[in-house]
């Protein structure tokens, strides 16, 4: 039994309506492959890294901060990327666009990604040998299992207007937006031009914060896009207290609330948040074993929340799915899942076999 | 308290002898790079793969075979590059001889290695692009944690005279040879010549028979090198049974002790066994709290026996040492140690702190 999707998707095309064939969710995001390794915080320090962060590193960075990792373990990753994976796992319909070098990464990342039914159908870069190479993301696993960033955004950074696939964009319910691409001007461009699109085609707009640091760098900006573009917003503790400069995450909660927008907000080990213009709703997290890599914690609930409001539930039970998909991302290392996450919703009673 | 050494390595040079530095083990394998994902008996069943075996493939099957494959994980392995990252691990000294393209996967190959702590100085191939490629491995990890494999060898399969270290060879205490590489006529070349260096510096040889088909293949010579050339034979059960054509475990372990050879034979969940001239003794597994994926088990438990015996440790504790370095690899995804494996001798008791 699944209760009625939310108000602010209501206004989507309905499947009888206007289209016969579409996608849940179309992402916009910075395509990486991860390359993971064990690290300590003595490490971190010595790097200059801050513990829980993504960095952006040049080239020439991220072959020294390599030379200093141990063994290491390439998976495919970004975090846009990670959640339209974890929505394809649930059997939704989701599409990726983002930017790959023709090199053995990009390769992997596009096999990745299509592999677990997500629509993935770039034109992948050339160059000269070394000159244009797939991004990838230094990611440090502490003891802790937190994860450190340090990413060579490569060709990724070059997403603009020619990469937006106009198909996709006309047919799907969320266009979901990854804050970290606002550094780019090309890629906003393109983030701009893909809102524009979505509000015209009556789908929502959702974007998520990313990381701290670009919560920092663009705060007016996502602010004014609260106001007049995004009809949900996701982002952990930290990101949504320093977007309203809060002291305390109620007051930040408050203020989302305030803005009329959809929040999905998560806490690490005390769940999730959703705020509605209504009050909010506290989700605890679901059970795990043992943490292993918090690495696409936040990828993977949004995977489970978008999902969930596109397939008729409410917030509230969207979050617990969300929490569902989480729990098993960070049970292993990587970002992608590697169970079986429509049949984890069934066991947790969120799905229907 | 460590005991003495066993007698077939008492005639190696002491380190107060005729050399100040040197390696505990040097070995030769193919250089791949693993490219894991999981699988299902029937996907396997599919592609024509036979279960806890290994298939060489060429560059288009392995293409093919690629294409069916859902999201994959590449960490570098290699069957005697995971020992050697064991033995280094565990704090031993460690040298590898593999040859690697001039390519991403080789530049990850070597990255990881070294980064572990073992020697490895290969001279890269380069070739016309696409050409001379880094060997790689898929590894079909099925839900038993069982792993099927297909090999594209690439420049691996090119091991040759070239690729000997002098220096390396000439101070090690044992030659740990891949049963793999036999199947090479260059590499095979290059083992014989790397065995009458070992005898010549009065350095043990050890061989791992590697899998059943490459026992059945090269049958006759193996059985002639335990004859003339061996020292210590590593193999699981079905490898085992393979090379004496016995019908039992126990026949097989009987033939291999009047050989006069000590062999270091792992039987899964059932633990391992040290066959010595003067008997039998079986080592029960180590514990572990769930088996995810036995990648690397064999070559992680020759990691620990080689460490044992090149320390003063009698068989039976070095057999137990394999057993903790074994339980460790089969927990996680991947051949190479994420926990700190000397860390885990401590606390088996197995070395002091």
């Amino acid at each position: 039994m699944e209760t009625q999707p939310v108000e602010f998707l209501t206004q989507r095309p309905s499947p009888e309506d206007d289209f016969t064939f579409g996608f849940d969710v179309v992402a916009i995001g910075n395509a990486l492959v991860d390359v993971l390794t064990s690290s300590t915080d003595e490490h971190l320090t010595s790097l200059g890294l801050v513990k829980g962060t993504m960095a952006l590193v040049d080239s020439t960075q991220s072959r020294a901060i390599y030379e200093t990792l141990g063994a290491t373990m390439e998976a495919s990753g970004g975090s846009a990327a990670n959640t339209m994976a974890g929505v394809a796992a649930l059997g939704g319909q989701a599409a990726f666009l983002g930017r790959v070098a023709d090199d053995a990464l990009g390769t992997a990342f596009s096999h990745d990604i299509r592999s677990i039914g997500v629509a993935f159908e770039p034109k992948p870069v050339t160059g000269i040998s070394g000159e244009k190479v797939t991004g990838h993301c230094l990611v440090l696993v502490t003891e802790d299992a937190e994860r450190t960033m340090a990413t060579h955004l490569g060709v990724a950074s070059e997403f603009a207007l020619d990469d937006l696939h106009d198909e996709h964009l006309s047919t799907t319910q969320i266009v979901y937006l990854e804050g970290y691409l606002w550094d780019q001007p090309a890629a906003k461009a393109a983030m701009r031009e893909a809102i524009d699109r979505a509000h015209a085609a009556d789908a929502s707009v959702a974007l998520t914060l990313s990381d701290p640091f670009c919560v920092e760098a663009h705060r007016s900006e996502f602010l004014e896009l609260l106001s007049n573009d995004l009809d949900l917003l996701f982002a952990n503790e930290e990101e949504i207290k320093l977007l309203f400069k809060a002291g305390t995450f109620d007051e930040a909660a408050s203020q989302l609330a305030e803005a009329g927008v959809l929040g999905a907000l998560t806490r690490g080990a005390q769940g999730s948040v959703v705020v509605t213009p209504a009050g909010t709703i506290n989700v605890p997290a679901a059970a795990v074993d043992r943490v292993v890599d918090t690495t696409g914690a936040g990828d993977l609930f949004a995977a489970g929340f978008l999902y969930g409001i596109t397939h008729g539930m409410d917030p509230e039970r969207a979050a617990r799915l969300g929490g569902v998909c989480a729990a098993e991302i960070i049970s292993h290392v990587g970002a992608r899942p590697q169970a079986d996450l429509r049949r984890l919703a069934i066991d947790a009673g969120l799905l229907d076999s």
